[in-house]
């Protein structure tokens, strides 16, 4: 067996526990009665130090030499699987066990205290927690950057974002932040000039959840291969073959958790559509957190959350709750979705504030790790830049520095891949519409088999094959810009 | 560090993976979308092969050879540690993988023709299949018999019995098939004469369920540590602490989803009840297939087809139903519940006509392995023995020989630990009634601690400390036999 199909054995053994680990994930969140979780952390433990076992083996290095050096008799799909292959490795071997087990360690430790420290608004108390976590990211993001041959902090984004550059999402987020806070303001007033009825009333959970079943199938999420069911945390989880999204329902707000079972149903479209003779591996999983945001983002987004979804939608709504009166047409519950607020929080943030939300962080991390910012200075920092780019400050550090699980949990770099992924899924949707003229049509009779083909097509079918900007640029025929978002945003709410 | 301590390391590892195999497996039995099925495959066995290569690695033989010249150094539990690990490495590595590969493969296909070659009650077609796994089955039997000092029918029974004896089950079945048929006939013919009315109605699932989890839950099953769903074929699955039963509930009749809900109540409080400090050790694990059944048998058996038991339940049963009149008594609750029929199908025996179904199929597995029955001749040979041993006969090979899955599957051997298990849960709850004088008293009131701390103490927390013989032997004062069981007949269906 030559040194390409004996790795391609390998990951396929690796990405049979990965899915194994992700189901047990979901089982778990969604499932798992309580007493069943330290046994849980056993079972996942173990798998995943064989998983990373079998990537970091001593043998693994010479075969990635081997066939990169015999890489011409390799077709298209096993060089870039071959390219993935050793970007994982790069990132499992790069950092020295002392240090994976310090930063394991120091994030289990971490995240403990600052539950409490949210709960009890006390920044002071994860302060050190803090620092010793950014201490040892900074040593991660410099081995990782020395393999990879990139800056610490692109190093540590490229962990969620392969490829991630600075210079292009400093370029991107500067753009986005010179024209979004006047487009804010703009569409702050304008909604004020014109205020939507709310609904109030009681939603039965079970006509919530058959609303939803009955939404992501006509979407084309197959119940054959996936499940929805209920966790505290919504996500979507399993495997391409048993997509298993969850949500949360409230009895007095269906709209909530309808609008989060459609944006999972877009990372599950993706999962499900990614190409099948790659299962397992490598160059066969989705591209990177930011292009899995676009995914759900183009669906909850652009699609469900527009006036032609909506005008496909309400007699559905209608129907699941027996809801009458004008608060219940098309064009009340669109301009429902469509709300801008200035609130503090992301989580709850729309469409048109979240990037300042993104951009405040990306900024602040930065700083962080550039060693610019002390963490000690990080609550007025936040305030900050929080009333310079959303014209609001947060009562408490629990409305501010302390909301996000991220920076406590080690996931530094993750969130410029909210809004990368609100651009990737402008530019997509702006696309599909240049090249299916009927699409928003479809969308008002309740068909998207056009669109879901068109960007399985174009993004899911081509797994990892293809980096981010350039699978951007295959599908829609640009490079990732700003202008669609923009365009996007101001016609929604300008318009 | 030491040998032993090396092995616990290895062995806690093994236990983790095999944690994680029994979710899975729950997982696919009970919720999984058809769709995921053939990924699912490629997760278990990709599983299992790590964990058996664990278990069979070079290194694995010096450390025990290792550990045992050292063991005086070791405590009790650690030396029966040892063995078990012994056990476990020599059934493991007893036989040649080219033989474990036959094995597989042979019994999947076998399998599924199995399935159809019952659905169209033709045995010829898995004539062949058949021969080809008891060819193969011989061949494990005779190599693991001469490394564990057996015959090989004791080897294949060893698998989930450890120390099975044929001289042992011999004596057993031979005096349960002294007294079996005139009991059977009795029992009968006094049953005949007094008639007991049946049920009808509708019982609506979700009421079904409530019941179901209240009883297991005053019986003592922790639901923290636990679920009930649904599965085409009931089981107890998951791990000590998170131990998910399943059944299948029937709108026309509730007794018979109660009841197997029960039984498995039995295993899950086996489960449960394991040492915690062994968990995945081989020690920590239940004793064997026969200790097993004996507990679902004593719980479901013993306790809950008693007319103590329905005495209890019989209101929370006539509460669930909105029932009324005489059938919902009580006594003609328990009388239904105690009903003997001679029946061809194993799976809808009674607990006075199971024996003979058990003693049948191990009698006729026997002389296939010893080559005394040619596989060809096992339909007559089944209908004769089931014409002598309860007297009917079954109208076709679907309602005979084809009925179960073991032997067409690999599962030669696995028989007799029913009816073991049924002489093991006489014998446990005479010990019980002697040791807790107020036992039926207790258990008309719905108090079961006394019981469940009783075997608890006795059987559940030993693990797999001792053998099964010494077990039965300490938890009741008497080595195994059938007089507990015969007495236990005799009582409920003749006197």
């Amino acid at each position: 067996m030559n040194a390409y199909r004996q790795l391609e054995e390998r990951f396929r053994r690796i990405g049979a526990i990965e899915q194994a680990i992700s189901v047990l994930h979901w089982d778990t969140a969604a499932i798992m009665p309580e007493g069943g979780a330290f046994a849980r952390a056993e079972q996942l433990s173990t798998l995943r130090l064989i998983a990373h076992q079998h990537l970091v083996a001593p043998e693994v290095e010479n075969l990635l030499a081997e066939a990169g050096a015999s890489n011409r008799n390799l077709g298209e799909w096993q060089r870039a699987n071959l390219r993935e292959m050793r970007r994982r490795w790069l990132h499992a071997a790069a950092v020295p066990g002392e240090l994976v087990e310090a930063e394991s360690r120091a994030c289990s430790e971490c995240e403990a205290v600052w539950r409490r420290a949210r709960l009890e608004n006390d920044f002071a108390a994860v302060l050190p927690g803090l620092e010793r976590i950014l201490h040892i990211e900074r040593e991660i993001g410099a081995v990782k950057g020395e393999r990879l041959g990139t800056s610490p902090y692109e190093a540590l984004a490229e962990q969620y974002e392969p490829g991630a550059s600075v210079a292009v999402i400093d370029r991107l987020f500067d753009e986005i932040a010179a024209f979004l806070p006047d487009l804010i303001e703009d569409a702050v007033a304008r909604q004020a000039a014109a205020p939507s009825a709310n609904i109030s009333g009681a939603f039965p959970i079970e006509a919530q959840r058959r609303l939803a079943m009955r939404l992501m199938e006509q979407i084309g999420f197959d119940f054959k291969h996936g499940r929805l069911d209920i966790s505290a945390h919504p996500f979507c989880g399993g495997i391409p073959d048993d997509v298993r999204i969850t949500t949360r329902y409230s009895e007095i707000d269906f709209a909530r958790s309808l609008m989060g079972v459609l944006h999972e149903t877009g990372h599950a479209l993706y999962q499900r559509g990614l190409p099948a003779v790659w299962r397992l591996q490598p160059v066969g999983r989705a591209r990177g957190m930011a292009m899995h945001e676009s995914q759900s983002l183009l669906l909850e987004m652009q699609v469900c959350r527009s006036r032609a979804f909506l005008t496909y939608a309400a007699p559905l709504i209608r129907e699941a709750f027996g809801g009458e009166g004008p608060e219940w047409e098309a064009d009340a519950l669109y301009r429902r979705q469509i709300r801008v607020r200035r609130g503090v929080i992301r989580v709850d943030a729309d469409e048109v504030t979240y990037p300042a939300h993104v951009i405040l962080r990306y900024r602040l991390e930065r700083a962080m790790l550039a060693g610019d910012l002390d963490p000690s200075e990080l609550p007025a920092a936040w305030a900050a830049a929080m009333r310079d780019m959303l014209g609001v400050a947060p009562d408490s550090d629990r409305e501010g520095c302390l909301q996000d699980i991220h920076w406590y949990d080690g996931n530094w770099g993750y969130f410029p891949t909210y809004t990368l992924g609100a651009l990737i899924a402008a530019q997509l949707f702006e696309a599909a519409r240049r090249d299916l003229p009927d699409l928003v049509r479809e969308i008002t009779e309740g068909e998207f088999a056009g669109l879901i083909g068109w960007v399985r097509e174009r993004v899911h079918l081509k797994g990892s094959l293809l980096s981010t900007p350039e699978l951007v640029e295959s599908a829609t025929g640009r490079a990732l810009g700003t202008a669609s978002f923009e365009r996007h945003l101001r016609d929604r709410y300008l318009a």
